[in-house]
């Protein structure tokens, strides 16, 4: 199984209003909820494409209760493990607000609950039992109030330790740290890199991220793509001309794609090719953070993938 | 004790946001978790005023978990009795966000569950049961999908039949069906009152929804106070001058004011200073829904209540 870890999970709650307008009321003419939290979408997503996984990460409160009730009502196969960590807080939610006339979203987030020390050493425990038996783990998302900043550096070190491939997906000071402890692979956004090494070139903010200690570095641009730089070469996937719907969740679907065909022991340019066609599928999907399945087998075939020339 | 009816419970949010801007992200502050729906707020209010309470109404779901649950824990007296019907849907969430500078408030409001004959036969049975033993009875807000357009005028006529006094707080269909089965008091705001009659002139409409069946009518008018039309007389109720802050459950404060003193035999002056008192402390209290105990106290000797000359 691939093992998922969302330290900051979340219900997440889509709202369709007719239009939103700050300071008046506004009639939600449809709820939509999910369990949520980076880890949890890409876990989603993989059950989805036939593959087991296991979820770890904290849940509490009536909010908790609601996620896991919900992880298993949309587990129709019975692919995805609950493993998450009881604690004393309550599950944060999150909430997007779809404008029903322009598709435009508004998103509120709960900052999520307190962890205490306890509560952070029983997660350890949890997780130091599970790697061993995964073939990849995802370390998704932000760190909710009482978690260490360097907790991603602490997960990383143990999937290294037990020969496992640790993928991490996430920002500002717990990227950072996670880097420097050598994950196998880093999935940052452009504002991720730019604020991890202060360059606004790709080309170079990728390789500055290497050198900090990443094996390879996935970079989502966007619209535009992936662009990979790894010890095995440099490539740039594009997805099939402007894919238009909603963004939520594109990028979990693109990690997703990555763990796929890594656990498939496939070579980069179908990993790049899968996790760009997942996450296009997944703007198309009405959803957000669902694909398209049609879309992705389609999307398949019309991925491109190159080789990066090495900068000068 | 008093009992009041809320079909529509909600579990409130109420987030801190720096500043409400459509189309981007938003990182909440501060969440604030509450029981609601305009009859639990009463209810709150009433408990806070020292006067046993008994709610009614549907709860169903995670989030009717959690309004039980904020109900007993927000009833540090005891004085709440909880006789919520269970429902298989889940109870709605209403979120207002604030805006931490200015104070502004944005509402999204879920619309409900799908409330089913059995469930709302179960209402009918647990309220028949209830009202013999009720000193007032309230009936507030909207009704959920599922519950009849009539539900209101079938609970008036129960506490009518049963002798007990029966104030009635809503909008639309459900407030004209249920003043036509001569409700004991009726406590629209302008919209409604002018939704319900056509006229925009409260001394008018007033006096229409008391030919509809309603005895007496307590038309709330915003910052201008309270127009009570009664058979005992007519008054104006003004409060101390431009009362700021948050209006959010100020209508509600209202009713609980008319209840505390209408079950102490109070005459109308006196019902309508301690609503208006009430009312201006809610809006004066810094979490949405709750009074300032001290601006309650201060207020009821600075609300001027007039005679209202009977119109020409």
């Amino acid at each position: 199984m691939i093992l998922t870890v969302t330290l900051n999970t979340a219900l997440d709650l889509t709202y369709r209003v007719p239009n939103l307008r700050p300071h008046s009321s506004h009639r939600v003419t449809e709820v939509i909820e999910r369990p949520g939290g980076k880890g949890l979408n890409v876990a989603r997503v993989l059950a989805a494409l036939g593959r087991p996984v296991t979820v770890t990460g904290f849940a509490g409160g009536e909010t908790g209760r609601a996620l896991r009730a919900g992880l298993a009502a949309h587990d129709p196969d019975g692919l995805v493990t609950d493993a998450l960590v009881p604690v004393a807080g309550a599950t944060r939610r999150t909430i997007v607000v779809v404008d029903a006339v322009t598709g435009r979203t508004t998103r509120l987030n709960e900052p999520g609950p307190l962890v205490s020390t306890a509560e952070w050493n029983a997660l350890l425990d949890r997780y130091d039992a599970l790697v061993p038996t995964a073939s990849a783990v995802a370390l998704c998302g932000s760190l909710p109030p009482g978690v260490p900043v360097g907790a991603y550096a602490r997960l990383v070190r143990t999937a290294k330790a037990a020969s496992v491939p640790v993928l991490l997906d996430t920002g500002g000071e717990p990227l950072r740290r996670g880097v420097a402890a050598r994950p196998d692979l880093v999935k940052p956004n452009a504002e991720e890199l730019a604020e991890l090494t202060g360059s606004h070139d790709p080309a170079q903010a990728t390789r500055e991220t290497r050198r900090r200690g990443a094996r390879a570095v996935i970079a989502s641009l966007g619209p535009e793509g992936l662009l990979a730089v790894t010890p095995e070469g440099r490539w740039r996937a594009v997805p099939p001309g402007l894919v238009k719907g909603n963004p939520t969740g594109a990028g979990d679907s693109a990690v997703a794609g990555l763990l796929d065909a890594l656990v498939a022991d496939e070579p980069w340019p179908v990993r790049l090719t899968r996790a760009v066609a997942l996450s296009a599928a997944t703007v198309r999907a009405p959803a957000a953070g669902e694909f398209d399945a049609r879309a992705y087998e389609e999307y398949l075939g019309r991925v491109r993938v190159t080789a990066d020339p090495l900068p000068s």
